[in-house]
């Protein structure tokens, strides 16, 4: 069950990551401290939750494991007392961002496997486990979600997952295959934005 | 069956009050007569929907019960025609999105205690079941959602479930213990609007 | 089983048709590739997914079905390719938006009809799946969802699905029921925006 362990600790790695991402956003909007919770909650369990209802694995995990919301209430506090010290929101938000992105994608990726799922349909579960906490949060902030700014984003856990099963056709390790496909989309997602890397241009310049 | 039964009482009383708070929020965008159903229905159907999917106890009720349809098509056009006579619109919402808030999250609640969830758990049932409607419909309707808004809303929504457990340590009768518990949830909501009640500040003044 | 055919390839046709609907709304927003895939996505699935989710027909079928996920990738392509050659963006998306509308109406409802429900939730089954991958695309996208917008869209919906349970009283063959209400909802939708149709004004002039 060694493995099992592995994917139970990403999966809460991911939920701190995301925890702390999401009191970023909602600081950020100066909500109030429930309304940093609620959002906090929405980043760390959303992407998770609409992927298990999709594949009808119900209820979902966090109804029946309490450890998740101890978690994110505790990242919460502890984020909202850290935040004092910090200055750089932007910067927080997109490193942790980062961080629960490649994290949730394999643990979305692995899950689908579990199920017997199609390899391409495993690569889409693990994108939306990797993206949607993240677009629900940002829709009801009422920001651009960060998918549609102009960054490479489901771009990298598209590439992160293509990576996880190139890698089963060597003789790597599992728990080495899982590190290096996360590190991928965590590293494709940082570089993207420090170095301002884009997709390829599909708009005729100067049109309309 | 008594109990049940005045459970599904709660149950259609937050539906009609929901219903009445949706069309008022619509009417106040000027939506025309289907879109102003439409958003009735998000709003008293939309939190039970994402409990129900979340706990996965599907189909949602209101598929298989034909009064859940028919008691908020009956309420909307109820609600157009009365509006006609009407002032404030914002008033009428304030007023029935609390009496649907306090009546659904202590539906969900109960629906968690059924199920053999943790209270915790149960409470952030109660708290999705009475918020969410309204979540959504905000969203859709491109408003800020109450929830974050700058007024108690959620918090209502744990004091009253924590009150609902606290009181089972007592003898109150278990009617009357909803009966608090529900008022709770209303006269904080309502107390925190007129009266301008706010969270603790968590931000520093004159920070950017 | 040819029943079971005709309406999986409606099924199908409703898939390509908000492909390249979805394709259109994201090139209005100049998206890049990946956020335009990830929008075709959500506008072809998103109805039929609500609807899987709410009825608890788990794993909702594009899970199980690679088919859908290979025909919306190949179609959002062969728009984009094709879109450069098209100056007319808004109009192509009122076609396929409105002939995905009707197709997926009636799979909704037929879907419903094989669970045996009521007709009227039949009918709001139809509505979900014809209008909501488009309300949660126009969400995410930050437009005013069609379904809003002072035209008759849901309308189109509703009248089309009951003309099918009415239909079912004369002696025309089912497949010609499909088509005649597929085409009646198409043509409603089309003929409301191009005509200028509106539904009663339900508002007192000149009030605020």
């Amino acid at each position: 069950m060694i493995k099992y362990d592995i994917l139970n600790l990403i999966d809460i790695l991911g939920t701190i990551a995301f925890t702390v991402a999401g009191v970023s956003a909602a600081m950020q909007k100066r909500l109030d401290i429930f309304g940093i919770l609620v959002i906090a909650f929405i980043t760390a369990l959303g992407g998770g939750t609409l992927r298990d209802v999709i594949i009808g694995d119900l209820p979902v995990v966090w109804i029946r494991d309490i450890r998740y919301p101890l978690i994110i209430t505790a990242g919460t506090v502890a984020a909202i007392v850290f935040h004092r010290f910090l200055r750089n929101w932007r910067n927080t938000l997109l490193v942790f961002d980062a961080l629960g992105l490649g994290l949730f994608t394999i643990v979305g990726l692995q899950k689908g496997i579990e199920h017997g799922f199609h390899p391409a349909t495993n690569i889409a579960l693990g994108t939306i486990t990797g993206c949607f906490g993240g677009v629900i949060r940002d829709v009801i902030l009422r920001n651009i979600p960060l998918i549609f700014q102009k960054e490479i984003y489901a771009t990298a856990c598209i590439v992160g997952g293509c990576s996880y099963f190139l890698l089963q056709l060597t003789s790597v390790n599992q728990g080495f295959i899982e590190m290096i496909s996360i590190s991928i989309i965590v590293v494709i997602r940082l570089l993207s934005v420090w170095l301002g890397w884009r997709l390829p241009e599909i708009y005729r310049k100067r049109k309309l």
